[in-house]
């Protein structure tokens, strides 16, 4: 099965990334305005109408599983793999599951990237581009 | 195998895009600044060391194949179709024949988001951001 793959380098230490990752208000910065729940360990959260549920918050690992409603998203799951090395924390990102390398998948995997610069912004300067300030990579997309 | 998939959209009919991606001069404004070569139809160029054989250059769809010398992407292929559709020019881009999902592949996925990014600013907007002015995603990278 295809799977969408990142990798950024944030010049800070790994809790910094962690806790961008792991508390509402951290993914409100980076990701979507509009998140609510809760983050952390077996908590889930939602953007919109979308639901994940947080399936590890390891200090070098973080793992979200999606459970609906969007359907090519349902069952995926998205991992950030927190390794430093060389002064910077690696970000390695994988979103897998996906049953189909459909047209909407080339879209997410670009705007993936697009939110993990974000994230990057955040750490390093205090201010990512969360939805609906998000970079666009489409004619309003 | 696994690839690497984005898709962004351009403003923009696709002979602009077209001509961005099958001229040097065009490849030189969002991509590599010291691209030499021939990116037309049966054409080969270089950056730096890097060579890539242009496979394919029609309207729809422009293929290069890379030929050496970095191990990682020998023999690999990428592909541009371009499909206007609601006012603009969809870019479905590929890089496939990767031998191993491994951590430069994770890295090159993110990079081709960024460039692809530049691509859309350089026809949309006369300025794109190639290397070395290129949007960073690591410290140094």
């Amino acid at each position: 099965m295809p799977d969408i793959l990142h990798r950024v380098g944030i010049a800070a230490e790994p809790d910094h990334v962690f806790k961008a990752l792991t508390t509402i208000e951290g993914i409100r910065n980076w990701w979507y305005s509009e998140t609510h729940g809760d983050a952390a360990k077996g908590g889930a959260f939602q953007f919109r109408r979308n639901r994940l549920e947080v399936i590890c918050a390891d200090p070098s690992l973080v793992m979200w599983r999606y459970s609906g409603p969007a359907e090519d998203w349902v069952g995926t799951e998205i991992r950030f793999r927190l390794e430093w090395r060389d002064g910077q924390t690696y970000v390695l990102f994988s979103h897998e599951g996906w049953r189909d390398p459909n047209e909407f998948m080339h879209h997410c995997s670009t705007k993936w990237a697009t939110f993990l610069l974000s994230l990057k912004d955040l750490v390093e300067k205090g201010e990512g581009r969360p939805e609906p300030r998000d970079m666009k990579i489409a004619v309003g997309a």
